[in-house]
């Protein structure tokens, strides 16, 4: 009985069973870097607005492992050979994407680990993985880094159409319960082909792919770039960065010990390829650290920092305005007056409690990479062409929003 | 106990419940002319396609029903009054909406029935029935007709955004199990308004309408206009067509009485106006009368029908082929010759066989009536104006196609 | 591109998508024998209390197919091959498991075919089909009539645990609306097991089993055996009674060709057997042949009959009550007799509105077949013993019930 | 437009929408105390199994508001009157009656706050909240507390069938993904009604709630009860116990303030009955508290206390072994003494790697309180004693079993 025991399990309330496909997989899940992707929600302070958004950046891994495996079988039945290393190679590359990430990872990238990437980190992450593992990543790293011949299989894990892209919306989709932006990933994936080394889709698939566009740009307006989960998310980039500025001008903050290192210090990528440990600290963060702090520091003496931390954890958030075109520049500077007259702050503390920010909502951008169609015939043409009106050429140009974020007064 | 035992409640796999709001209702329903809905599928010959897509008119009513009676709490709920008449009122018109719909109601309309429309046909309905119940539906017939003095009650029933489409879409991708064409109907009943005795929505469901009107647009190409859908169909007005001539030159077919009635005579408008009975003649009409007079003509001694009629059964469909412009005279001319030389048929029969059909997808049309948005400011805004790109109205621009059909050689 | 064109996909709403997996299968799935299935409902008249109870035979069938392939696939994962031979076998085997029933099947074995089995005509098209196909179906037959030396695969087909229970009682409870029969047929699949050649649970699929069984049970009285389902039932096993007594007596009715021969004769078990025509005759019977022929004999002369046939098209049901004991014998003498009075019968054609029944309700037989349980130290139990409560062996014992139906007076 | 934009609308993937139905209600909700729940997982470290299991107990509290609202509709359309005052009131006790809960509460009442129950801190918090409101929670408090008049108000908040155990046997299901579990809470709500001031369910429910009792079972084994949860739950309860006992002995501990309170402090029911302070000091409690001091622990120089933290954190989780009977005491000793000989300790320190705890599911206890049904005759009876057969009253005996957990070795 033993082969059936060991063939490990996860219960998904997006698609009902996640299985291991590979043993070496589930080494890789126990290690302590990947389960602290249990402890970092996949959208951060989205849970404000939508109270269902909690699920984790591990769960999302997980998915995305799922619907990679899913695709891996329909692309051989369709006649493309993938070998077992190399269903290996690109189930732990999806796997390991986005282990870079810290918690609220928009937050920190915009106040203290504001100089590298988390797809850096994830590489420095998968390089140390395999350093430990002896070597059993190389055919992961190459495929993540796109430096594997296939090239379809990165376009799996990375691409306008990637597995990671199609959990995350249907993940986040069936989190928030914003139903409207479940995209059919069963159909698209029952649908990928392999034409001289991309990733196609075919002919047919076409209005599940334009209906994939749109439901990511309602998820973008509706969920990514919704006015309280903006004033939740740049009240925590405001939170984070007066705690920075109050690190570097030495005045003790309660602190987790991860925390307090990357408070206190900044670090630069270089510092992180040189240096091991520094990689091990970055991995003992997580949403924990994030929101201990912020609830000690509802007391803390700095009013700035208390005030803006009681009202972001009572839900007292910032009132958000959007608009097509720049804030006046003098309309602004009036807020900030009024605001640092009533809570008797200078005009730039005043900046933390006002402050302006541009969104841009690109659900489909062919410049970068496009979505190809097969047809019947042979031909490859981009989705935007193929499609019988200008519809998703249409929504393939971007839109770009003024925010404007301020404390109610 | 009794008040409870009197409820009547229907379970519908679509929405869990469907409660039926008041008793006259239910006298409505249990009338012979409604429950032969039952008897009459929503889709036609669909589940050719899509096995699921059994659903009936009947259901399809009840389910508009339902919706028209949320919409009903929603708008009271913000301060728009419906009085229990008008409540009832709207709730027998989106019931009776489509009570003038014969069997595979396209077919029929382009063949037996071809001079009358069912919306003609569910008004005459609505009026006999109002005689029987002794002028209950009065109010009913009003809303339906549009003579009320609050027209947003006729827009609940028909218009851009009515409770119709909103069931039917929902319903026919559920059965259909074209999971993409699912809308949030419970979203966009929430975000609906009365504003200057206009139904609109607010602002913040723009994101939900424009999905609404992609999801309509999907299912028109992935169901309602689906090449084999469309196939089963022709071959169904083709097989009425034809067994229409034989009747006329009076050669004897297998026929329940109800279908002969229709077949070996032509009636017009104004003889369903005169004359009650026809009424009721028609109201024996659905499904099994045709499929069953279909099955008997596969052993017809007439060559077209049996022809058609035994590969219609045996799912031996026509090929369809769509195109953007006109499919070249000649060659269609060639492709009869062709097939009257396989089949030994005289040139005009073989029109039978090979057909040519143009289709319109027009998901949202705004010069018949406009699906509105207010704004935060009182502002009514149409939705191809308010949209935030040239999206929807690419969307408005109808798509026109060529069907070229014939049998397989 | 030809390879992915020629794998047909179905769409479904219970499982997303029904593959092929196999070529040949779909020779088979295109038969006429097997279309016909499109117009057998799984349900009969079930859907008078469900309207969305129109699924067919058809669909059914591609959804019991479905989880045999899934089923396949988890067993080989453990560790016990499966031929492709095997897998195309066991899978033609639960495709045609049910292609021997009849319109209104249970309707139909109390009527018109009342000596003879599904299962044996199941069998016969079977035999027939593998002539048709040159032998292709041999091992099917082998293990559908259970003489293939690994006896597991016969038990996917027809056991306690079968997929052809786990699809009905998905797919029923999915169309019924009746969300509480749902099963989690993905669970228990992924915890088959194979044990000394006997299809087995790993042991912690207890619960999952447990909740099975309930939900079967649930599934009977709130659906199977519902009192107005019932209604309806014993309404058609009368209504086609009378008409083969009609018949019998050789007065005139309107038939459709299939249904006249059925009508107008009776054959044995033996006449099949001799006779292949018998069988494709059979094979032209569909739920149309038996509503289209109620729907004409509404107006025929015999009063039992057209009363019948009037108030079961109109949903003017029998009254049915339960009992846990039998009906009393004056008593039912006296209801007779009213009804004879009431509408100047004969006492014996009074037993046509008036009759008694007997339903049982048997979610779970050990006696049969029994559901084993295998544990980690190897040891096999069935569910009964290894549940920790008496809740199982509960369930385990029949409930017999008495029905009496009448017309309402 | 004002009044459409006031009434606050939650998304919630479970039903859909959650609508506030009073004004006052959003206030309650927007109170520290409330938001509060936001960072209060419903169940734990359940999520370290079924990785989707981190819906909080504010969603919870939400979801079983929304379940009263709808079952109060119910009941009123049958003819019981419950007055707008009466639906805010028991709007209220529901809405507020976990709120005394504590993070990882559990854990929490076995170890740092073990002399006080949650439902009297929610007592407490909702007169605290009374004081601050003016009085507008007295109606609610009487509810709660079952002194009001109408019984059966109580009953929806707290009851063998409740609409608190409605929602979390749903929820819970739904975010674990053991879809099994689900309820069919919708068809028991329809199946409500009040006699004689008690809440009772129609006799054509009884299979629903038969049903819902198993679904209930099966939750209590397959996740509350489930070995790994019960490992990482005894795992928690001892990290607490060790840092309360190093507390004692004033060792020093990092903290957040809120913990540090509980920690080096043991307050007992009257001390909260006396300091209003003391219970605002409570609700700064969340998860995050207990989490990131479980970090900081991991590198604690208490061997016993870094451990547990570091295994707990990194998921190496206790062996958990169940079994029908005590376990040996002896049997338990020697491996206390094995453990304690592998990791140097004392044979008392041991005992937080090694111990034994008892577990009961009890399903349906009807000694307490019962479900009823009522009969069309008006009878009331118990559910044990009305069901068809044996099942429930099989279930309803208590099943207790014997937990040994211990450090892997």
């Amino acid at each position: 009985m033993t082969k059936a025991n060991k063939r490990k399990i996860f219960n998904d309330p997006v698609y009902g069973f996640i299985t291991i496909p590979f043993d070496f997989i589930l080494d890789v899940i126990d290690h302590p870097w990947f389960q602290r992707l249990r402890r970092i929600k996949q959208l951060g302070m989205t849970h404000m607005v939508y109270p269902g958004a909690l699920h984790t950046r591990f769960h999302h891994a997980l998915g995305a492992m799922h619907l990679v495996n899913e695709a891996i079988e329909v692309i051989r039945s369709k006649g493309h050979p993938i070998s077992p290393e190399e269903a290996e190679g690109v189930t732990l590359a999806i796997l390991l994407h986005d282990i870079g990430h810290g918690p609220f990872s928009h937050a920190l990238e915009h106040s203290i680990v504001s100089n590298i990437k988390h797809e850096q980190l994830s590489l420095m992450f998968m390089q140390a993985l395999n350093k430990q593992f002896n070597g059993k990543l190389t055919l992961a790293i190459k495929i993540f880094s796109n430096t594997y011949k296939k090239k379809f299989l990165h376009q799996l894990v990375s691409g306008q159409l990637d597995m990671d892209r199609l959990d995350y919306l249907k993940r986040d989709s069936f989190y928030t319960g914003v139903s409207e932006g479940v995209v059919g990933s069963d159909r698209i994936i029952k649908m990928l082909h392999v034409y001289k080394d991309q990733l196609v889709v075919e002919e047919k698939g076409i209005y599940s792919i334009e209906k994939f566009i749109v439901a990511r740009r309602l998820m973008y307006w509706q969920v990514y770039l919704h006015k309280t989960v903006l004033a939740a998310e740049l009240m925590l980039v405001n939170i984070l960065k007066r705690a920075k500025y109050l690190a570097e001008k030495n005045i003790q903050l309660f602190c987790t010990e991860a925390l307090h290192q990357f408070l206190y210090h900044t670090y630069t990528y270089t510092d992180f390829k040189n240096n091991y440990n520094l990689l091990n600290d970055f991995a003992q963060l997580d949403d924990y650290d994030i929101m201990c702090s912020v609830k000690a520091w509802t007391t803390h003496k700095d009013f700035v920092l208390s005030k803006l931390c009681t009202d972001f954890l009572n839900r007292k958030l910032f009132k958000v305005e959007l608009s097509p075109k720049h804030f006046d520049k003098n309309e602004l500077l009036k807020l900030k007056k009024q605001v640092a007259a009533k809570h008797n702050l200078s005009l730039t503390d005043s900046s933390y409690f006002v402050l302006t920010e541009t969104i841009e909502n690109n659900a489909y951008n062919p410049e970068n990479d496009k979505i190809n169609l097969v047809f019947k015939n042979g031909s490859i043409i981009d989705i935007t062409q193929a499609s019988d009106n200008f519809n998703i050429s249409a929504i393939s140009k971007p839109v770009k929003k003024y925010v404007l974020a301020m404390v109610r007064i």
